[in-house]
């Protein structure tokens, strides 16, 4: 923390800075410049509460050093960490895969059909929402219970961990009991009482991006999960809210390499709702893995025409199994591995 | 709903996409124009899931036409919806009211020595933190059960009404069994099993703008909680996230009337959390009431270079009744009657 | 600026840039803490270009201390610039006024009609667009020359000053040879070359925030003006790009008072294009007077459902009348006093 | 162009709009509907005014059907624009290629020494600044003329063509005598009177998206060069303004398939400029490539501690050649044909 005194702060002003700073149990090392004094924050472990600081007489700013997450920087734990599931299936290091299915599981067979060709495509993981947050009251909130059991039979029939989304602290607990990955949804990103719940437990966790988050705000949500003991975290980035409305949000990219510089954890690209338009979701999901990424989780679904949610993002069979071919490619210029499913059609 | 098909759309687009519209139990209505066609929807009474029509052959856009909120807004109930707390203070329609007190309730003693300089300044309602949403897990959490009891306390000893902050479904029940207002956080907006948690209770709710919402989603949100059974929302602007850092966030406040004219609901600022910046609260107060606020809700503590979260952006009590006197003009320039609480200072 | 190191630079690494700042002509002070080392650098005058530090072995972060922007800093000169134009009329300091006019100069008589109204509602400069920098190659582009020469004729005869925006340098020129103050517009903000040529001019200059600046974007295109020689320099600030298309901007009310102190250049608001849409002008007006704005300029056209541009912003002359009455009590909140025009309806 | 009425509308309010549609030269198509009435206007060759309707008794919303551009639009022509320099260098269509250079141009050594760089790396197009738009008056502001001729020569010696920016009318036909492409930088995106002096040229020019321009802003810039004779446009996306600053900018990849798709103009991206991080140019390059970019524009600087400016984000002279050899597997994921300089490196 570097404290930064007005100009014409007086001796007084960064005596009492000092003293506060000594009161914290810090050290304080005045630094005079031509313009205006500076103090420096020295000999704190963890990250100094500035808005003390800020209130005090003559202080124009207090600038943080350090960031304030430990557990899930690379400076805490410098190796990649490996989310490895029931399946076999990898995700981080150098391990990437691809993650499919629909919108909302809607029946039994729509989720079968698409576990199909998910598994046809070549891919691991499949998503489903079973608990739908929705931005308005009166569209379809998902089907629950009966959807996690219906997803997780379908993919256990083709070889396929699964993913869906919790809500809130009750439906967390349902969708451990039957799902593979518990999604914490970019609306959900700083619920933290959730975020809390599921650090407690022991399935993996999939934390998407606030749509306004930064990268800082992201990190410190999922600090809440290793924080609480679980450590097994996918970082989700799904695009993020900007000024143009030609798309339904901007897809960040360039997040994935910084955020695998700051962190160990794993980050997939979701490029279904970073984009929310059919024709962009192949180019971006390239674009995702040739920037590194760990894997992309993109809709598919037989008749987007009747999809109960998303159906106009979502990828016809044989677009998506086209991806599962070209994502091989796209991978490799990443510098990942993709990981196939055993079932993969040729 | 208006369908625009592409250019080069074929006739045989053009009638699956009637046949759909029927189908979904609406009627087209093609409307060929010199470059493409369009087809109108009419007959819904509730909003028309775009979705399912984005995905057919040949569509271009789908533009809805009516808003797909109905109960918070004026079309349907015209007259202002007037919130009234138990001791006499109401929010909404001709009245304002400003609200204050500290960002963290952090011992009797404080909460109480708040409460009285709020009463001094005028103020009806005394804000105060139990539950705390912070962004970091190593941050100051907040003093949960006993702070709602010190706050209610003192609040009564000097005729307040009292809001605070439910983080989720079970502290939404505690914080209903001290405080007058239950608030939902902007990080909260979307979380949509709260609001209908706190939908389904009696209680006013203040529903805070999440950082990246628009309009249409915030009053969603609201209407999430009408729908659920409860009419007593009073809506927050806090501030949006913008790409300047000068400020924390840039207060909308052309949300205010913009807010007012779409919906039936009161409408309050919350310039502390707006500009983070104690310079500035005092300013942006006076614009919120002219703009037409039914009411600002303020920090202010004591002693801010001690206070446990936020102190920078806290008044000094001096600066908070300066506060109250100033509302007087300001409210009335907006076109608002302040209201007072009789233990006002002269 | 403090240059803030890698946890694990070397002795090497800082001992390096301890020698590069030398070179540079300053002193460096290294800072060690728990974490990782910070090297103050001291005995700047100007801003250090930081550039060069951040590219060196082990750099992390160089953070600024120091504004980049001198000559319009309130710590250059204190006291507020007050603007004094031929009619009498002031800007800045405790003067405020109102400034209105149609978006575009369209005939002799519409701006000599609109000239009327302005002062009739105690308005004491005109605005009028002769050059309009337009998104579209096919929208209007203005009447140029004539417009200019209708409108100081107009304004002549009513006792106003005026002000027209210039879109290149040959322009610049024109405008002044007409106009009182002349306008850079939002999407010229950082038009290098125009700034540079009307700060080499003596007539005002009115500059608008562009749209997506920062504070400090805008106080270092004022910063152009002053340094080439001309310190009249109105800022105006018209709202800002945001993520919700439901107004046209956001108008960053908060910008003003923050402006204000930061600088001692005189700030006005421009709620017509800051919401484009006619019912929020009057409550953003009263607004940004009650937060100290130095005066508004608002759109008003006798018919605007015939103008040839932004006719759905502009205020019915009664509507602006009306404003002219409100502005005096919504000034007082801001603590200006409003000049009138000689020619004002009571 | 579909009005909306307000749903208290009067039929007198609606025969009124169908009247001053007829007026203005189209057909009106009045739609009742369950809630509210909107009327299609239709006959429209080019985009209507949509202000005019706007301020219309009763008119609640204009909603545009038809874009706002025509000349840049895949509808006026479908076939890719291929752009060819002198050196043989192509791009558009299938054609990708690499470009890349200093931020400034410093001086003969360094300019010829990155021109070998390039050359080396398989690049095309030497990139450089002559004319440098900088936001601070005190900031380098480019070596002008000479850097212009100094450029030239170094990019002939190794078999390339050249791209510099010009920042007014004068220095376009400057840089037009010695480079190959005139460059538009982002803060001039919408610098009208420039747009149409360098359409009235005959060189291609490298059109950048302004840094909180819209997709339809953007191509609506293009329209203004095209509009006047140009139709030599290469756009390039260079990042957009967000409200994280980890990153100097969010490179928008999605824009790139995005805008192939609504017109026939190559796209290329600015991965330097786009994150201003170093680490972050290599894996964003890659990125734009496998999403379908027709090339990338990269800085590269032999000794980046001792730039001009912008060193920090850099390349060093043996990432860059590495990059380029990474390009051909991107740009084949993305479905293009990198094009080499003979003089390539193996």
């Amino acid at each position: 923390m570097l404290v930064v005194m007005e100009k014409n702060a007086s001796d007084k002003d960064v005596d009492h800075v000092c003293e506060v700073i000594t009161q914290m149990g810090y050290q304080a090392r005045p630094m005079p410049g031509q313009q205006r004094i500076a103090i420096g924050v020295v000999g704190n472990r963890n990250p100094v509460e500035q808005s003390r600081l800020l209130g005090l007489p003559g202080v124009k700013e207090a600038i943080p050093v350090s960031k304030p997450y430990k557990l899930v920087s690379r400076e805490f734990k410098s190796t990649d960490t490996i989310v490895e599931l029931p399946n076999g299936a990898m995700i981080g290091g150098p391990h990437a895969c691809l993650i499919g299915g629909p919108c909302s599981v809607e029946s039994k067979e729509q989720v079968t059909e698409v576990a199909e060709v998910v598994a046809k495509a070549g891919g691991r993981i499949l998503r489903g929402g079973a608990y739908k947050p929705r931005t308005s009251p009166y569209a379809f909130q998902g089907h629950g219970h009966d959807a996690l059991r219906m997803m997780s039979e379908a993919a256990k029939q083709f070889g396929l961990a699964t993913v869906s989304e919790a809500i809130n602290e009750s439906t967390a607990e349902e969708v451990a009991e039957y799902i593979d990955i518990i999604q914490i949804g970019a609306r959900n990103m700083q619920n933290y009482a959730l975020l809390k719940k599921v650090g407690s437990m022991t399935k993996p966790v999939m934390l998407k991006r606030g749509m306004a988050a930064t990268i800082e705000e992201w990190l410190l949500a999922a600090e809440y999960i290793l924080d609480a003991g679980n450590t097994q975290v996918i970082l989700c980035e799904r695009g993020i809210r900007s000024f143009d409305k030609t798309t339904r949000n901007v897809l960040d990219i360039a997040a994935i390499p910084l955020v695998q510089g700051l962190s160990h954890l794993p980050v997939v690209a979701d490029p279904s709702h970073g984009t929310g338009v059919r024709e962009m979701v192949v180019p971006m999901a390239k674009a995702a893995m040739a920037a590194g990424a760990h894997g992309v989780i993109v809709e598919t679904h037989p008749r987007p025409e009747v999809a109960l949610s998303d159906g106009h993002q979502a990828l016809l069979p044989e677009a998506f199994i086209a991806l599962g071919k070209a994502m091989e490619a796209a991978a490799m210029v990443g510098g990942r591995r993709l990981q196939h499913s055993q079932n993969r059609a040729n």
